[in-house]
């Protein structure tokens, strides 16, 4: 894990995002390519003892923010960055911990996004993330969320 | 405001979900025709001293679901509930109270949703949801929530 990066997420959700703190949102990894953020079913449960639907679109806006945030930071880029919509696909229960995994979309398209920021002073890009049925790699998709998210010159 | 229904969903928020209890989700009104959920900024802020995307989606999706779950209150109904679909987009920041209003999609649509699970056990609804900038009703919208809900036998 680049943890000197990922140390800058960790740090942006303990100072500017309480919500994050009480769902126990945590970086689990980070390597350039993928970004992993967890948080326990506990205080994201819900009425049927899997974890409530609002959680898991956090979870999951928050991998992929997280994920165009740090690529920001490796650039040293100074920015504003917002999310402009968000789609999410619930196909079955989380039963545990709740673990969503953003891929990167590719070096192109990653390379497209900061060039375009670069000379115009803003950019968009589309973000995807999954979460298993139960944090385990290689269990079910449960949720699908698809982001768009947008950064501009401060 | 129809207090007897409503004080059902404020006991739902507090036995179920606790993150609900976090971002201080609050039962504003509910007459029937519209749900209004409120919750104050403070516990859901982020580093732009607005509303969290993710919070404001919360709030969005639980006025839905706390509007569909007070049509199945009002019927005397026993069924499981769940979202299986979001779709949000954030056209400007939110700036005060997080006030989010689920409307009737009207009487037709609300009596064939309850009508289908009377016949066949299960149904499925469409619902909508908007936050205003700034938890005045007449102010400008900033989020437009669209939901997919299901209802099921126990």
């Amino acid at each position: 894990m680049n943890t000197d990066i990922s140390q800058k997420l960790k740090d942006f959700f303990a100072e500017h995002l309480p919500i994050t703190q009480f769902m126990g949102l945590e970086v689990e990894s980070y390597d350039g390519e993928q970004l992993v953020l967890t948080a326990p079913l506990g205080p994201n449960i819900n009425d049927k003892q899997t974890a409530f639907g609002g959680s898991l679109y956090n979870a999951a806006v928050m991998a992929c923010w997280g994920f165009a945030y740090l690529k920001t930071q490796e650039k040293g880029l100074v920015c504003n960055q917002v999310v402009t919509a968000g789609d999410v696909k619930y196909i079955a229960p989380v039963t545990g911990k709740i673990r969503a995994v953003c891929e990167s979309p590719g070096d192109d398209i990653m390379a497209s996004f900061l060039d375009h920021f670069g000379r115009k002073g803003r950019a968009k890009i589309s973000l995807e993330a999954i979460i298993t049925t139960d944090g385990e790699p290689d269990s079910k998709v449960a949720v699908v969320f698809s982001g768009q998210y947008a950064i501009l010159s401060e």
